[in-house]
């Protein structure tokens, strides 16, 4: 289970969750996704959770279940999930179905822009359960998420 | 590997495996899928075995791999198999293929009537090749899965 | 119309809808329906219903109009259906459409795994409206539709 | 051709384009679209310009044509455009031709998320050429797709 | 904007609206859409919905954006709309979002049998949204929907 | 074969035909379907043929072959067909076939707007053949068919 | 049920069924159909069957119930069936199943080309069950068929 | 080109054409052809053809263009053209264009029941064309083919 | 409404109408369309019409409802429209509606190879209606359509 | 392979080739095709390369195989192509890879308007390699087509 | 027909076959295909059969016809098929149905990776009937296949 | 991590994958598979790495994530990798994406003819990545798979 990075008192945290090949990121095609690495995209989450008054728990995976554990254990435990289910995103209705689990609003995130590569990235099961979705901003997309998450949450 | 619940000294067990996001079952969405846990499944479908005299392995699940890892470990050992594939019924061809190792009778469950919900539920790679399906029968399904493979194996 | 095969005095009894071509069964291509007869299935039904306390009615035919007018007749005289609706489950909307009238709850009954067979057999215009789905369990099927129906009505 | 509500004596300006029917913001559906107007739209969206260093033209149409006239004006005179394309959005392709002849960064973005709408709404003739999609952020999308614009643009 | 035929003191007036190529009523491919002009739908139109207690203002125009406009106008304005959206019925996403702002009941008509036409012209944006729709009466089908508009309306 | 409620001397009689599970009509969704028999259907039918100088016969059936056979018979002997297919409009080519043979005009009815609800619902095998459709305007739609068929029949 | 025409006293006769609208032929469209009526099939298939040595039964119905009914009846009644099933070709699988309980050969006929006529005409549930089909051949089709049928059955 | 195998005096001979593969009949698969040779064909359709008073020229050929080439040169030596175009059936614009060039009557032959095999045999791009279809009646369709023909052209 | 650009005294001058986007020819993607601007096009067309002994009007604009208004006012008007509907050709039923309404040839012309495009682009709505299509020639494609349309008109 | 029918000494010669079928112009389907013939499509092709000072080598075939083995030789030996692949144009991948082997501009030629016919001659393989796509006009396509191959070419 | 390389007295050759355009390999598109040459292919083989203690027999074909004349002739005289059938690949039945009468096993052949390209090259005809499939190896998959083929003629 | 079965100095090893169920090799469906079990495999990849001068790492898993992992970790620690995905092949977008990150040749291997069993067995997520495919070889496959990389890596 990830470790929270930073707690704050008065709120449950926001739980980031990265999925399959985006420990690679910065490495993998950077001509897709860019030279920003994890430790960046996890370092902005932080700081943007931070500066609107949440902690953040961050965990990526490269293993379904893994993920789907992850969600399980954080309901009740966390105030909102950013996710970029990545490859997932158009194949698992398994990850689909945990994110209701938790009751909390899911904001889903993908750093290139899906909608210019193969047809099958055009679908998301998780988009339909999604409070938002952003698309193609690169890892500026998880600072955005965070902020419309906790404009949703009342932050 | 699951450990058994109650084994049978003339015959093999029974073999419950459950997928993914069914440990929160009571949790979510219980218009959906109802109250009862899966501590209650289990219950159930141990006394069912019992009542036609085969003792039942169980075990649940949210890793694939795990999963098709406890099916090949079944071969030689269970009677037969009674799963509710949950998200991985419509798009797992991997565990469709495990399926078919054990040698022994498939048995279907869907707690909730699937084709009451969106499209993608309404295919399963796993029916054909189910001895029998059960679809929306609440946790009942499982004892009744149970007592017709029972009666499948002779029981 | 059918004729009542036992009357309990407490509760309006079940409805036993087969559809069309069921009257041959044990005679049509045992090896995909089994040697069981309509008349064994009735039997089976009626002791299953007698055993959950209900009384059944039980009928089958090949006309469509017929059995239309027998389902808008059972609206207040039944409990429950449990419908074996066979080759219209796939082509009748007017079917369906009836099955809705009687605002009772539906057990849909196929004896033979329809997923096995062709495509077309895979689509139900009935499974949307019923309330459980049970699929290649042979006669057995309508035991435990019976016997779930009974619970549903808290039988 | 909409008129600048603030300049930048450096760059050119941000374009921000509403398509069909968000004039009536905030009166239409407010379950879908939130109860905030085109004006406050506007408002946010040049609060949100002058603070990464730009100017805003705003403007809103019920007309296709008027639209992709504004889009080719705007060619040499603005930095880059913000559009949410409306019911146009899986309709049109002549504003999507219209869209690649400034030769700016496109950001698209969709107050209400059309992943939860009916299936028509789930494809954009926009998305392959944007620079940035942003679903179901409510108003606040407007602002995260001006940031990012103005970051794409070295602002 | 259409200007009113006829205004009723008691309530607001019913709004007739024509789309495209509607205006060569007569003209344009006599054998499909009969001799009768668009005037004389006007004054069928007025007469009937003079003869039910409603104003009637009319207006017909080629240009998407205009007729959303006068849409938009309508709110608040007009009990009801009676519309052939023609060629736009299969295509216009923007004119069947704006035909929900006024939140008045939408009558559709078609002058001809679209069902006898090409298959592109069996699908209508619109008719999700209608009261009622109305095909192959010729104009007939004009004075029917607005009696049937009063009706719903309580006149 | 139905009766004459009356007869016109000088022409022959409208035949109008409700389908499957008309006759529950008022008692069936009356959310979708409305507070209206087939009483009162008929009756309303009744007197708007003698307003437009017609006799009329009406029937229903929940039994295809039966509609046929009416259908047949009704060559040489009627002026024109109102038909509401109900569940066979959208599967029953036989009907369509059987609409052709009178060399009538024929108008199909529907009382609930069948666009609003599933997919299946929104092909017709009648309409292609119909004079004129009429869909969502409850029982007033039989009225406007009989109105319509008079004048195309020159009543 | 269908009454003998002729009988032969070594063999079982051939049962002619004619579906749908068939009891119509010579009357409906004759630029599809041709001017032979049903009685001119009948007296060519008697005729034919005799030359071939074998009795005939013929029956026509617009009823698929009677229909079904009949072909059951026919089990170890008679050598082999001839049928034109007409509208219900494309639509009833309960006809289909019904073809397969005789365990006779199926000779398909359709008097006119349906592969000239609309696309849902080309789908045929009974062709899979078919020893024979012929298209297009007049009234002539089932001369043909029933001698094909003879041959087969060793006539 | 194919040589007269008979002449008749008064009228065009009938030329018999056989694609792809059929020079191997009573070879190739056994179970789904038979154990007729196309020497068997030929001679079965020039004594049919000789017993309705025509001359027969029967060609086969594994090359399109060849066969294509014979069409043409049949237009006015030819009265009908009896085709099996084998696997062009499916595939060949070419051969359907060139079969309306002739300006006769058309009859295609399969040999096996193509309804029985794969999908891709189902479509037909001659059916279309031709004056009737036989399918499944092993060689004797020939012989049926050439009857019809000679009906057809007033033999 | 179009200016003429010359007229000859016998004829009605030819429409030259150009879609979406067109206006910023030479400037857009001249990879794709190439360096000539719209007023070489209405240049060529302007001489090659004189050659052919017409006159020409030449229209552009990005708004369909202009466009459709300048095809009505062209009845009567002119002898033939030579069009390009760029972005409309496969969007636009409206404007293919329209073009049928002067009853004069229709001339369609593509710059570019849109076959080497999107799908989307594949389809047009306006071909069907065309006396000859262009594709993929340059501006040239204008001065080919016109003489063509020159010769259709006896010029 | 073909002659030349005409030799520039400076330029190798244009290529025109004609497929299947196309040696009976004039003759089949005048009101598909017109009354011209192959020659005078050859005719007019040779006057129009002399005119723009290329020689031809004019080429029909039935033959798939054939065209492959002209167009293989055509390589270094021509300047161009153009070809009306007629029914090999929906069908023939190999034609289409052959084609691209010379490496010299390809021009599509269709007399007729394909899109007006059906659905299966709205898709060409050759479309995606051509330079220039002309449909719809008669013979004169091949002129232009060679007009615009020699303005390409820099003739 | 092809001639024998190399005959070897104890066993029937290997056919090899290449279908349409690989006569130009190393010709046409070698960043696709390589710069090897069929001569270096058939030598390949040859030496890849003589290793493995075949004969080889090569051919290479444009004209279909050809082709399946070939394999034909090939009956009884070969022990099995390398084909690598190029653009027939995706179109030819033909091809296909000839492939199974040698009844020898087939081994099928594609140089480059056909499921880099368009859509149409991801289906083969050939391959439901092939021992073995081997794709994008370049001339390599030759070898491989004529040593799998050995292997499984106990070779 | 799999470990080195054997290394070779101056190279980095090739990698071996092997997809789920694939441990049950020898022992699952021989009939589709054959007797080999996954040791074999491995010896005979063993074998096959040694004699073209590499090392070889081998590994199975029946989890998808591992699988993942494993593929990152070879990212500059092997030459190219051999992979069966097995059922991933047809459902994995993530091991799709995984794949590209080592930037090392991949070879797919498939035991068995995909292509003769079930549809959804026919498309790949892996072979558009893949240098080379090779299906249906048996376990000489991954042999020829070997032999390949080697050669592409200059082996």
């Amino acid at each position: 289970m990830p470790t929270d990075s930073a707690s704050d008192a008065q709120r449950l945290p926001i739980l980031l969750l990265n999925g399959p090949n985006l420990n690679t990121l910065g490495l993998r095609q950077p001509d897709i996704y860019g030279a920003d690495t994890l430790a960046d995209v996890v370092a902005l989450a932080e700081r943007t959770a931070a500066d609107v008054g949440f902690g953040l728990r961050a965990a990526q995976t490269n293993h379904e279940g893994e993920m789907i554990d992850w969600i399980h254990q954080a309901r009740g435990q966390v105030s909102g999930i950013v996710i970029n289910p990545a490859g997932w995103t158009h194949t698992s209705v398994a990850l689909a179905d945990a994110l209701v689990i938790p009751e909390v609003p899911i904001m889903e995130v993908h750093i290139s822009n899906v909608h210019k590569r193969e047809a099958f990235r055009h679908h998301s099961y998780v988009s339909p359960l999604a409070a938002g979705i952003i698309v193609g901003y690169g890892i500026r997309g998880y600072e955005f998420a965070i902020r419309r998450l906790a404009e949703i949450l009342g932050g």
